[in-house]
């Protein structure tokens, strides 16, 4: 018969999924162009033009059998070392494609550096912040750790840092954070990675082993004017960095990003071949080699992001405005306002009547929220907020 | 600290990659020319023009939101349709979107299609065949089952059924095969797959549960002139195939390929979301998009594959004649022949004197064997025949 814990995991809905359903099926009804669906975290603009062509150029020019075959376990020598060169002019480090695993993006990315710390004999734990992305549960339960939550600090979306030094203990073996954080859209400052560092050398020393920091980054290039978004590697030796060229790139589809682990973290030496031997048993070796390789010929290229920014003034103006408490977002394409019922589900389910589509907080591990993902044209986000306003006006 | 166990693998190597690397390094002192590879089992030939031009229509013309986006969890609907279809047309089934998941090339699919069926509380045991491809251990293991290896038919490589029917218990979750058969060459014939069926059918019956057959089948589409090569799906109910285009199409770099459960089988209603559920717990979720769109414009495309025929004709001929025994392979690109020493690593360790690198069968399960990868050009295969002479004359 099937696994049943599997079967069991179908009944399960994701709200996010949910809503999208929503959405699709409005539109079918009264026009997509009247639907203001801000569910899902999909890039809204194309991927930027050094990518494509060098997808083309591979395809029509070079060897077949190259660029068509089998990639090394590890990733691409070509795209590995593109990589750590842009990162090493960008951030001043001095990795070395010794530093980098190729990744079926975050998800990959996340899914190997779980598992190359974690022994699941042991019983560990792995924490987060809330609010947080939802798949981190199955991510760290496959993993064979337990998922802790330490609660929002709903003032700023920074760390609560009080409840995580209570919740931090000796079985615990990583910390996984999200900044730019989807969903708050919010930036950690470099007094938060500060802190945490601190507050984790500490920890590790006091329990005689080293608990790793995993930065999942897929939103590392999405940060707005003027905020302060520290590289997280260079302030915690013991960092493995969780990468995806998904949202950069706006390309998800193409499934690739990478492991990075610092030259001075603990079991640096072992890491990329860890994750070749972690590769073995879960089925996945690496992304595929054509997209390895135009990342390669173009690892800095973003697609042209500032539309993210001008939705983000727009929305966070306007609602503000309105009378919705908002975190002003320093990155992504999220935003995370307070629900002014209190019921984020019910609040959601109101805004339905105005064709809003928005996502209730609770699977983020915060309530009384909701999200909004304001990756859409600028021009339906100014159509909608007539729509903000009706569904304002029942509210404040 | 990182996981001891992965730590502990990498020191493990793979006998074939250390042949590669011995291959490559010889190939740096005398020319790659002079060095008779036969140890990777890498495509030889070009992708099809089909897959290759609708890359680049799909690049060039189509809306880049879709063809770079993210693809649903079970895979694009255009893929899943179009496989169908074709499967529907060359087999007599009647598949539809609802029997297949897109799958991370065959080494996706089988790590779905096992963590689907076992269950790892339940201590259960998978059994395979040998000659068995190695990365059947860590893919089984893996999925939380042990195992178990049925000792290889040197007669003819087909199935050992005394041993097999001595070998399933009340514990045997999954049985699974591979024909066209890595690293035998051999086909199961239809004899062999029904009597096969008959045992999972009575076993299945005598034990209260279903027992599986996972079908790992990469090589489908590498069949020699008249040999019987039915197509197992249709004469075991339930089974579930696992596919990869990685050698029909050449594109191993692509990571696409599929796994597809029989309608009657039992979980059919359930399979493909328990798979999307699986996905999320071990990091991806489904095959590039653009890959998937390519593959749904030409799904019944091949490569150039007449090349293996022909190379496996020259070296069976001539290395039989010069003494060697050797079951004449049905398909794929390997052939198995005996170390005429019985010590098959001494056996390949005098070969690379000649420039032939080989492939000691041990690691496949079968001692006093070695495989030879003929994914070579014709005229090399035709050069290697002296230095297969020199190294028989030593032996015969």
């Amino acid at each position: 018969m099937l696994n049943k814990d599997y079967v069991a995991m179908t009944a399960g809905e994701s709200v996010i999924r949910k809503m999208y359903m929503y959405g699709l099926g409005r539109a079918a009804q009264i026009g997509a162009e009247n639907v203001f669906d801000y569910s899902l975290g999909n890039p809204s603009v194309a991927p930027p033009a050094e990518y494509t062509d060098a997808l083309v150029d591979l395809v029509r020019n070079e060897n077949p059998l190259l660029v068509h075959g089998y990639s090394p376990n590890v990733g691409m020598m070509a795209a590995r070392q593109a990589i750590v060169d842009d990162l090493n002019k960008r951030f001043g480090t001095d990795y070395t494609v010794k530093n980098i695993f190729m990744s079926v993006s975050a998800a990959g990315a996340i899914a190997h550096a779980l598992r190359a710390v974690v022994t699941p004999e042991l019983k560990q734990n792995v924490i987060t912040f809330a609010p947080f992305f939802p798949e981190y549960r199955p991510y760290v339960g496959g993993a064979g750790a337990e998922l802790r939550v330490i609660s929002a600090d709903t003032n700023a979306f920074q760390i609560n840092f009080e409840e995580l030094e209570r919740t931090i203990d000796e079985k615990t073996a990583a910390i996984l954070v999200n900044s730019p954080n989807n969903p708050s859209g919010v930036v950690y400052s470099t007094a938060t990675i500060d802190r945490l560092a601190q507050i984790l050398t500490a920890k590790s020393k006091e329990f005689g082993h080293v608990i790793y920091l995993i930065s999942d980054e897929p939103y590392r290039e999405i940060v707005f004017e003027g905020v302060d978004a520290p590289f997280i590697a260079k302030h915690y030796k013991d960092t493995i960095v969780c990468y995806s060229y998904s949202k950069s790139m706006s390309i998800p589809g193409a499934r690739t990003g990478y492991c990075l682990i610092n030259t001075e973290a603990e079991g640096y030496d072992d890491f990329v071949n860890v994750c070749v031997q972690i590769s073995r048993g879960i089925g996945h070796n690496c992304p595929p080699t054509l997209m390895q390789l135009a990342v390669a010929k173009a690892p800095g290229a973003l697609s042209d992001l500032k539309v993210y920014e001008e939705n983000c003034n727009i929305l966070y103006g306007e609602l503000s405005a309105m009378g919705f408490e908002i975190v002003k977002p320093g990155g992504t394409f999220y935003m995370f306002p307070k629900a002014p019922s209190g019921d984020a589900t019910a609040f959601c389910e109101k805004a339905k009547e105005f064709d809003l589509i928005l996502v209730p907080s609770d699977s983020f591990g915060v309530p009384g929220y909701f999200r909004i993902a304001y990756c859409v044209p600028t021009e339906k986000v100014k159509r909608s907020l007539e729509a903000f306003r009706k569904l304002a006006a029942l509210y404040f």
